[in-house]
Formats: C-alpha cells, sequence, structure tokens
C-alpha cells in the first residue's frame, strides 16, 4: 500500500552516513530484513522501510536523528513489533530504527524502589529480574513476553493488573529522550512526586514515538504481594456478565485482575491451543477475576463477596484457582486469546473503553450494529477498566464490504463508545489504523492542540509520520 | 514590586464589557478587594490585580478570555489562594479571575466511582461528601480545609497519602478546559484507560493555569478503607530519622502517610497552636506513620514490622495513636506545621523532592549549607516520598542578606536536590518564586518545549504570564 510521500529519499550517499555512526553490521537493505520490519501485529498490514538500522547507545540515536533531520528522511522507531494500531509501520518508508539492542536492565534500586532499564527489554524479563529482588513491576500487556518496555511506555500501555496497580503512567518516573533534532534530554526527575513545569514524562508516554525517541526509562516498583487467587465464573448472558463487573467494585473490591471473554472466544483458544476446558452449552461468557493480597484469609473474605456478586448476577459456574499450575492456565486462555482469533481468519481489532457500568450497554451496541452491518465479533478485555477489546471477523465478509461498508459500522462503535464518556482507544493506540476516527470523539481543536505539540518537538514532521493525527 | 508590563491597561470600556458578560455584582474594582486578591500564601509577596472577576459558568469564563486575548489584557486564575509557589499573583495586574463560585459537586457516580466537580469546590468538602458514599478521593494537601480542588490539578498537588494512593494526577480522568482563546475542550475522557493520542489531560495537571482554564473536573474514586492507625516515633538524630524511611519500604509496608518532622517545627507548633505535647529534651527528629486496611489484625501485623524498622534506626520511643482524638491530635500536630512556622518570622520554602532514600544526604546537606550561609531552616515534610519542605527562617538576617546571599544558598540546596536525583518542586510548583531556579535543573532545549508548547495554548501569553519560565 504505497503512499505519496513528501520525504527525500534514500540514497547510497545516506547509507554510507548510517554505516558510518552504527557500523556496517548495523545498517540493512537487503530485502529479507525489510520484509521483516515491515509489519507489527496489526491486521494485515505492510509497509517496506528502505532501511532498517539498530543503535546501541544514546549518542548513536542522536546521530541518526540528526543525520535524519537534517536529510529529511522519516524515521519509524521500532519496539517489540507487537503493536495493534500499525504505530511501528513505516508508512512513508525512510529509516525503521528498531531499538531491540537497547536491551540492558541497568540498575534495579531496591533502596529506592525505582529501576532504570533500556527500551529494548523485554516486559516480561524485566518484571522477572524485578520479581527476584521480592518487588512488583505491574504493568503486563497480554504480549508480555515478546513486547518491549519502549514500546510499552510509547502507547501508554496497559493490561490485566491495570485495575488494582493502574496504567504504565503510574510506574514511569522519568525518561531519556532523544529529540528528532538530535537534542537529549531528561524529561523529568527520578522521584515520585514532580510539580516543576510542564510534566514532559507524561507528555511522552502514549505518544507513539511521535515526539522523540526514548533511550532510558525510570520506573517505579512496589512491593510484590506474597498470594493470588483466580476464580472463572460462567454466565449466560454477556450482559450479566458485565453487569456484575460494577458491582463487585461497589462491593469494596479491588481485584488485581478482572477480564470479560466471550465464548467464542473460548471456543477459539480450545481449538487454537489445544487447552482442555469442560466448555458447557448454555454459557455464553466469563468473568476471570483476580485476588490479591499478603494474607490468605482477606483474600477468602473477599473471594466470598465475589462470589455472592457472581451469584446474584446470574453467575452459574464458579471455578477457583489456587495453584500455580491452575492459575497459569485459565491465564493462558486470555492471553492467547487474540492470537487465536487471527488465527481463524484476518480481523480487525477496536480497542474501546468506557466507564466500567457503560459495559453492558457497550457489549448490546456492539452486537446489535454487527447485526445490522453484517459483521461477527468476538468481544473480550479488561472489563474492570470498561476496556472492551473488540475483534471483528473478516470471516466470509466480500472485501468490498470489509473495506467500506464495515467502516461505517466501526464509527458507529466509536460514536457509542463516546456517548458513553469513553474513548477510542484505552491502551493499544491511535498509531496508523485508528487515526481516521479521532475527529469522532476529538474536535479540530483538540487535534490542532495536538498537532502544535507535534509541531514543538518535531518542527520537521520526520518523526514516526502519519500516525495519531 | 511593580513590573514592567508588555499588556494593556485596562480602562472603563473594557470594565463595562466585562459587566456586561458577568453582572456588575461579579466585577470588582474598589481596592479593598484588589488587596485581597494580591496576595496568596507565599512568603509576604503582592501584586495588585487591576480587577477581579467572579465568573460562574463556563460560558462566562469563556466570554471573559475571548475578550481578553481581544484587547491583550493578562488574566490570572485564582484557586483557594492557598499556594505557596505564587502562582495566583497577578504579576502584570491585569484581570484576576477568582473560581471562587464553580462550587458544584455536580455528581458523585457510585456505579463508576467517579466524581464530576468544578474547580472552586474546596478539597475537603468534597472528600467528606465522598466519604459519606463511602468512597475515597485521597489527595488531600494540609491546606485541605481552605484550597481549591481546581489548584490542587493546577498544581498536581500531593499530601500525606500520596506515598500510598499516588498523587493527584492518578485521580484526574477528564477536564473541561477553556483555552486563552476562548474556545472549550474536554481534555479526555472518562476512562481509566487513554491511548488516544497525546494525554492533555495530564499535560493540563500541573500547568499552574498557564495553558487553560479548568471549569470541570471528573475524578477517579476508590473504595474507602476501614480502619487506620497512627504512630509516631522520636529519634536523637534528623539523619537516623530520614535512614528509617526507605527502610519501612523495604520491609514490604506500604504505609497511608509517612511524615517527617524537625524539632523545631514541632515546638513551634506547640507554641502556636496550644497543643499539648510532652517535648523530650533530646529528641531531635520524629517520623509519623499511618498504616490503614480493611482488616485490623494485618494492620497490626505491619505496626509491629514498622516498630521493628523503627528500633533498629535507633527510635528511642513511639507512641501509638488510635482512637479519632488521639490521631486528629497528631495529624494536627504536622498539618498547622507550616502556619506556626511562618507566624514567627518571615520565611521562604522551598518544596524539595529527592528519591526517598537520599533523604538523609538532603537534610544534612541541607543543614550544611545553612551553616555555611548563615540561615536557619525548619524541614518536614512527606518523607515517604522524598518530599522535604524546607521552611527557611528569616529571623535576624539582615533584608540585604536575606535577598541576596540567602540565594546563593538556595542555589545550592536546588544543586544538591538535582544530584541526588531529585527536582526543584514536588508538588508546590515553580509559579513565580522558583522560576528562576528552573535552569539549574532543566536545560535550555528542555525550558524551550515548555515555552513551544505555552504558545500552542496560548500564542499571546495572556494566561497567567510570568509564571513556571
Amino acid at each position: 500500500m504505497p503512499v505519496t510521500s513528501p520525504y527525500h529519499l534514500i540514497d547510497a550517499a545516506f547509507i554510507l552516513q548510517l554505516t558510518e555512526i552504527l557500523g556496517e553490521a548495523n545498517v540493512f537493505t537487503d530485502s529479507q530484513v525489510l520484509d521483516n520490519y515491515s509489519h507489527d501485529e496489526t491486521e494485515d498490514l505492510r509497509y517496506q522501510p528502505e532501511v532498517v538500522v539498530k543503535p546501541a547507545d544514546t549518542a548513536q540515536v542522536s546521530a541518526i536523528l540528526k543525520l535524519c533531520s537534517s536529510a529529511y528522511v522519516p524515521v519509524t522507531p521500532r519496539g517489540g513489533g507487537t503493536g495493534l494500531s500499525g504505530g511501528a509501520l513505516p508508512v512513508y518508508g525512510g529509516v525503521l530504527m528498531s531499538m531491540e539492542r537497547f536491551k540492558s536492565i541497568i540498575e534495579i534500586d531496591t533502596e529506592n524502589l525505582q529501576a532504570t532499564v533500556e527500551p529494548g527489554v523485554i516486559t516480561e524479563e524485566f518484571m522477572n529480574a524485578v520479581a527476584a529482588e521480592g518487588l512488583l513491576y505491574p504493568v503486563d500487556p497480554s504480549s508480555k513476553g515478546s513486547c518491549f518496555i519502549g514500546g510499552n511506555v510509547a502507547h501508554g500501555s496497559g493490561g490485566p493488573r491495570v485495575v488494582k496497580y493502574g496504567t504504565i503512567r503510574e510506574y514511569i518516573l522519568n525518561l531519556e529522550v532523544v529529540l528528532p533534532n538530535g537534542d537529549v534530554i531528561w524529561t523529568g526527575a527520578n522521584t515520585l512526586k514532580y510539580a516543576s513545569g510542564y510534566n514532559l514524562t507524561q507528555l511522552m508516554i502514549g505518544s507513539e514515538g511521535t515526539l522523540g525517541v526514548v533511550t532510558k526509562i525510570v520506573t517505579k516498583l512496589i512491593p510484590r504481594t506474597q498470594h493470588n487467587v483466580v476464580l472463572l465464573g460462567s454466565f449466560l448472558e454477556n450482559e450479566a456478565a458485565c453487569a456484575a463487573v460494577s458491582a463487585i467494585f461497589r462491593a469494596g473490591i479491588i481485584p488485581s485482575a478482572l477480564e470479560f471473554m466471550e465464548r467464542k472466544g473460548v471456543e477459539w483458544v480450545i481449538r487454537f491451543d489445544d487447552i482442555k476446558f469442560d466448555l458447557k452449552d448454555n454459557v455464553k461468557a466469563f468473568l476471570m477475576i483476580e485476588l490479591d493480597g499478603d494474607d490468605l484469609d482477606m483474600i477468602f473474605k473477599d473471594v466470598e463477596k465475589v462470589n455472592e456478586v457472581l451469584e446474584s448476577h446470574g453467575c452459574t459456574e464458579v471455578l477457583f484457582a489456587d495453584t500455580a499450575a491452575q492459575k497459569e492456565d485459565l491465564w493462558r486462555m486470555r492471553r492467547v486469546m487474540a492470537e487465536s482469533v487471527k488465527s481463524n481468519s484476518v480481523y480487525k481489532e477496536e480497542d474501546t473503553v468506557v466507564p466500567r457500568a457503560a459495559l453492558p450497554q457497550l457489549i448490546n451496541g456492539v452486537k446489535e450494529i454487527g447485526a445490522r452491518y453484517g459483521f461477527e465479533s468476538v468481544c473480550y478485555g479488561h472489563a474492570g477498566d470498561g476496556n472492551l477489546h473488540i475483534n471483528i471477523i473478516k470471516g466470509d465478509m466480500s472485501d468490498e464490504d470489509w473495506k467500506y461498508k464495515l467502516k461505517e459500522g466501526i464509527v458507529e462503535i466509536f460514536q457509542l463508545t463516546a456517548k458513553l464518556g469513553g474513548t477510542i482507544s484505552g491502551e493499544h493506540g491511535i498509531g496508523l489504523v485508528q487515526r481516521e476516527f479521532m475527529p469522532l470523539k476529538y474536535s479540530e481543536v483538540h487535534l490542532n492542540l495536538m498537532r502544535g505539540i507535534k509541531r514543538v518537538f518535531d518542527p520537521d514532521l520526520i518523526l514516526n509520520p502519519g500516525k495519531i493525527f
């Protein structure tokens, strides 16, 4: 899908300058590598870069950006390539900057409960390193086994434990950032409080690599809780399961995860992943609830309260998992759901988020819109946050309908989301694929503020162009 | 202290336009009112506005800003007037816009655990209204009885409970904001997760009224914990008390408050507030620790762990408060400390913040710098966050030394703070009085990004000019 580009094309002299900065071994122009970096996990989209570079330190990133700025060549930074909104796709070609060599966990500071880490560290590896010190870094997107913490920062990532522990926003204290012109700043301070002018740390989080390239990350850590249990509740209707969600919080419980899964998602997981699970005929939806804490008695008291809420909302069966293997089985079911759906059909994922009590209206609305436009959907997600991932299945839909008619349906979904007080993306970002829908939620005045901020950081618009707005 | 102003002076025709927007009853030019609004709680600074206006709704704020933009008249928004960095001082005269009529708690949504509130609501009144629904809004600055929630948003306020519950950043979901040209936007969505472009909500928080005027606030709420207890530990040395702080967290405890108080602060409180407290001769510093939770047994287990840590750090005595009256007595001591110091002498407050394990180095450094420059200081603050309020006492210092020599000492304090990984302000903001120190921590590149953002929102620089940079 070629795009008319206002940027300069890369020539041999430019490649030579890149190799002077990085050495030949870290500059790639062969078509196999270009292919590998032409896609992320977003639908079936492909955009080929002209060159792939793999810097290893801040000075190299700075030199590359300086070079690209002066040559008017676009740069697309890339983390683990697990994004679902096309944020890492080099829409205008140019330089694809992979951060995969930024692999160092520089320090885990057990005195201050902080860590300093490079952006190319895989999230789960970081979590494990921190856990080995008895500490918790709770930001665990489903892709934690392959995504990079730098990509998590770029997307303001969430994951199942947001509901108790907050998004990545609450764990990032300070960032080293290379600006598009090559200048380097630290955005803030290594402190839990910060009231020293505009909060550039928070502005960078979720900016999807359009304002600067993050080269070091200082995170907050917290003490690790000692115990957790997982419940899986079965429901005969989507709506009943969704209605139970806000009731759990009203009962005074803050679970460490509260996930919704539609029957079809579970069916596809069973087929895809060969998971053993006794799926009852009449069950239509599930809630998976994790409760954690330092005292098992307290957890069991909460389990009782949750059971009462589930029962009063029509839950027909509760599975209880307290061994590591049982818990992992349930979590695995949830984690491989996106992949399972993808293995069945081309699909589009919408990452809607609403105030949690509006979930029943959202899911009913999605199904009603689907019925009118003739598409099937599989819904699941972080229900405790009101965050519902809607996987729309191409299935037997014609290419024509998939391209044009479906879009009207998606517009209606986003309009409903906005009407319910929500927005277009909870944790996957806008990137390339949701960009066109931004005006459904945000006024031109609002979008112009974003564009203005972009120009302050990147006046030549060379960094990750074509994204967000 | 007049400042040369680039702005237009206000004339009778302009006042008439204001009265057309607001009615005569809400436009004030008499000198008594102008005097009342010429200061906040920052040192002894006074700047007189030309007119004070009291809008009551978003449309009026919009009309005023539109008028001021077209007339090139500066506007200084004002909350409760409790600021400690001069953020509400109308340095260039012009219009002082008091938000005191924005007094409505619009909704407490117990389904979604959210509230919508106007910026002129007093923080403590909001907390009480929320508590009546069994919920917690935990952002309680010491001035909670008189500060406005809008001012808290503007300053990114903290308070003692940040250490467990996070700053106001973690509780603000969405803001209605009037831009300097009169345009109105909502910055985000009423959701717990948000990954839809640059996070303007987070950018507004802590922007000190320089980017827009907040007219509605959507907050997150959490279930209220059932119980808490307060401990007061006595130490023979500042350093020992500060060293105990990070040890408490390393023991796996997250207290709901962890405050440090120097002996002199307690002495002045006893005199100022007539508090009964048996202050032992050899005690030099105190840690006040609050532990909260839903289960008293769990809290008492934590109390034991805390006691062990305190003892191993040389704590000589622990007072234990579990009745409401005992707890309030201890908290009152901490809360009136700033006022007590102020009642004794002209003073300057520095709101330093460092990683918490660096507190001993910070407090030793402050005393050493004070000894060299000949100033006395009283230190106290939210030690659990590494946030130390340093009250520098004028006492017998000459006006000359107070004005010039002291500044060099303050520069050294901030340089030390930065060296320790911290910054200039943890929760009081930069405002007017810390502005000149920003280059000690932030490069010109960094400050230019802030200035650029300011111009995106406020190209004519009419909103709260003279603040931050």
